[in-house]
């Protein structure tokens, strides 16, 4: 009989796991306990599931359960561990059933932070991180329950969910104790999505500290800033995620300071037979080599495609060739017909990390000087003054963001300087760029300046 | 008294050569001599002219004459340079005026390819090179004296002429001798661009040969092809370009094999006081390092700063830290709708160049698939089987194509590998793509079966 893998979690990480560890290996049994109702889906277009641009919550689902069957992977949803016992090599379930693993994969995700203020959870406060939390928050705008959502955050899902909501006609509130959104980035160049976000409907209101929720019958009627009270009918909470790291933690797993599980870079734990992988675990950043907590999307596939195909290497007594990388942070978001988008560090990460950082900003234009219809692009780069090499780049624009950004994700991993950057041979077309495309102009002054 | 620069040729390479040597030696008398009527104007832009998308040519002139005077560069236009004499530092304009300088700038640029069936230059028969013949082009569209062309040439400046000219309400037919659009392009990559292109009124005649072109009255009448012929008021050859460097043949200077003229890193060739840059000269390839004839805004631009930054620091005595770095053939071209694109070696130039070649390719959405709004977008590249070093990639689709190239242009300069390409850490949002995006699904599939 072959061995038994199980996987503790369906979503990305999980059934990338599942899926290469069969693929690699096919006489491994292979297990997916999932404690929601839904597998591997995208997270990531629960926003536009919300403004309505997808029509069903099925849209969003990668692999049904029969698609799941066919992989020759057993899954079990509606299932959740609740406890580890690395020495017996067994998982238990609630109601207190038991699973013998050869090989395990915790792939438990990332939770919704919830502040104390957030309460005894009355049913109108929600999160909105699993296909389930979509579905209910896209009846409640189906349904007009309430007219007045609270978003509370403005990160790049705060911006997203507040922006659905409001394209949906409900009155938003986007309530955030930070002076501006997106606090990750430079004030002046998201101050145009600002105008954008509140042309689509949405109130900002922004340094504001939550200080508590007026609840009535078990129901938030209010949340009290600092500033005031904002009447609300529903409460969305996007403060970010942490990593769901509790189960492994109870059971003696290491978590890194950032509060995820410490993996090598095929994604084993130090514990026999366990790997770990996505957002539950702590991956190295390009940039800094140090090791983060990196809850995205790209980053849960590929380390649980590494995990599932060392443990089948394993199982076969050989070595697998695949490794994780790295993440670089990346992110990019659409927020009001802005595309947002960064990689790296920012100047203060950079500084933080102890970098001496020289940044360079400037407005651009989408498309040759001439050419019509182009739209400005905000562009900023944070450079190593002493290497000279590029440690990250942000960029805000109505246009030309997507894939432009992404040279920089590669020059990131492949250590360029802003002397390299600006040699690059980007192909120029006047509806496309300037014949010195943003990304090579701004390394050029650099490259003259530093 | 300064040392006196003279330039011969006012477009993006010499424009830029004169004002960087201003920039980096105000002492220096720079002198531009341009044959033509206009400088410094964005020759890629013609095509819009012709469409009307550009209402007028001036915008498309990036310095005007008081610009230039501003930059305090003396600018001589209808000034054609006729003879040089290294010996004697001068040049000979036409009129028999001459010139001496200290420094030499060889910014003669390219010339469309004119067959000799193209006979004695009827005065229907044009070629779309200089700003003029963008403006001639466009008076005879407004005056619409003729309502069929034939355009003769199915690269990129032919399909956008083809198409600029549909839209204005001319009859095209498109002419040519490849079976079909884009040689450089492969077959089914580009189908979807030829119906589109038809579905716009250009009439694609391909795996035609033109024998002869039928003239009455000192004006052609009809295009004689080996399957009959093809009436036209107005024939465009759109048949690539040449280096335009007889002048400098004829004085002795060496051409490489390409017919460009030779010149170092710095743009400088081997007569004292003599630099070169722009379309004229040859420059090394990133990926074979072989020289070559690259007739590209960017490299024009680029090759004219730094001969001029280096003329410039070698008459203060310096040396610069500018250096040209190499072209990657980098081509982006918009055609009904769809985005060309297009760096690097292609298949059969990669095998022309010695490498052993593997080909990934494949179709991919431009979105993720649930996100509504994607289109298609098909994907290749060219890999190196033996040391598995991506040669080229070429991108074709109606949405996410630019910038998305740009990131194989970096892979090309960084020479990376398919498997280092593959673990980029690009930014993913359903808007923009899937989560494997398809640069580095692609790579990922290479890296795998290579």
């Amino acid at each position: 009989m072959g061995k038994r893998v199980i996987v503790v979690g369906g979503d990305a990480a999980g059934m990338s796991a599942a899926s290469q560890a069969r693929r690699a290996n096919p006489g491994l049994e292979v297990v997916v306990l999932e404690r929601g109702h839904h597998v591997s889906y995208g997270a990531c277009g629960i926003p536009a599931l919300i403004a309505g641009d997808i029509a069903a919550p099925e849209a969003l689902v990668a692999l049904t359960p029969p698609a799941v069957a066919a992989r020759g992977i057993e899954l079990r949803t509606d299932c959740e561990v609740v406890e580890l016992r690395p020495a017996a090599r067994q998982v238990v379930v609630r109601g207190g059933g038991t699973w013998r693993y050869d090989y395990l994969v915790l792939a438990t995700g990332a939770a919704a932070v919830r502040p104390a203020w957030a309460g005894e959870n009355p049913a109108n406060v929600v999160t909105v991180r699993s296909l389930q939390d979509g579905i209910d928050l896209r009846r409640w705008v189906d349904s007009a329950g309430g007219r007045r959502a609270v978003v509370i955050g403005a990160g790049p899902l705060g911006l997203e969910l507040a922006e659905a909501l409001a394209r949906r006609g409900v009155d938003v509130s986007l309530v955030a104790r930070a002076k501006q959104l997106l606090s990750g980035f430079e004030a002046p160049d998201v101050e145009a999505v600002t105008a954008a976000l509140t042309a689509v409907g949405v109130r900002p209101l922004l340094g504001r500290t939550v200080a508590s929720l007026r609840c009535a019958a078990g129901r938030v009627a209010a949340v009290v800033t600092d500033q005031g009270e904002v009447g609300a009918d529903l409460v969305v909470l996007a403060l970010g995620v942490r990593p769901a790291s509790e189960l492994a933690a109870r059971a003696g797993l290491p978590l890194g300071a950032a509060g995820g599980l410490v993996v090598n870079d095929r994604m084993r734990t130090a514990t026999p037979g366990v790997f770990a992988a996505g957002d539950c675990v702590e991956v190295p950043h390009v940039v800094t080599g140090e090791r983060v907590f990196a809850p995205l999307a790209l980053t849960a596939n590929r380390t649980g495609r590494v995990a599932g195909d060392n443990l089948a290497a394993d199982s076969l007594g050989r070595a697998s060739s695949q490794r994780f990388r790295g993440t670089a942070g990346s992110l990019i978001a659409q927020v009001a017909g802005f595309t947002i988008a960064g990689v790296g560090l920012n100047a203060a990460q950079a500084t933080a990390a102890g970098f001496t950082v020289a940044v360079f900003s400037r407005e651009y234009h989408s498309r040759a000087a001439y050419y019509p219809g182009g739209r400005p692009l905000r562009l900023r780069i944070v450079v190593d003054r002493h290497t000279r090499r590029l440690l990250g780049a942000q960029m805000v624009g109505e246009e030309g963001v997507a894939g432009r950004i992404d040279v920089f994700a590669a020059a990131l991993h492949g250590r360029l300087t802003v002397d390299d950057v600006y040699h690059l041979d980007l192909p120029y077309s006047p509806p496309y760029g300037p014949v010195y495309d943003p990304v090579i102009d701004i390394c050029g002054r650099a490259s003259l300046e530093l």
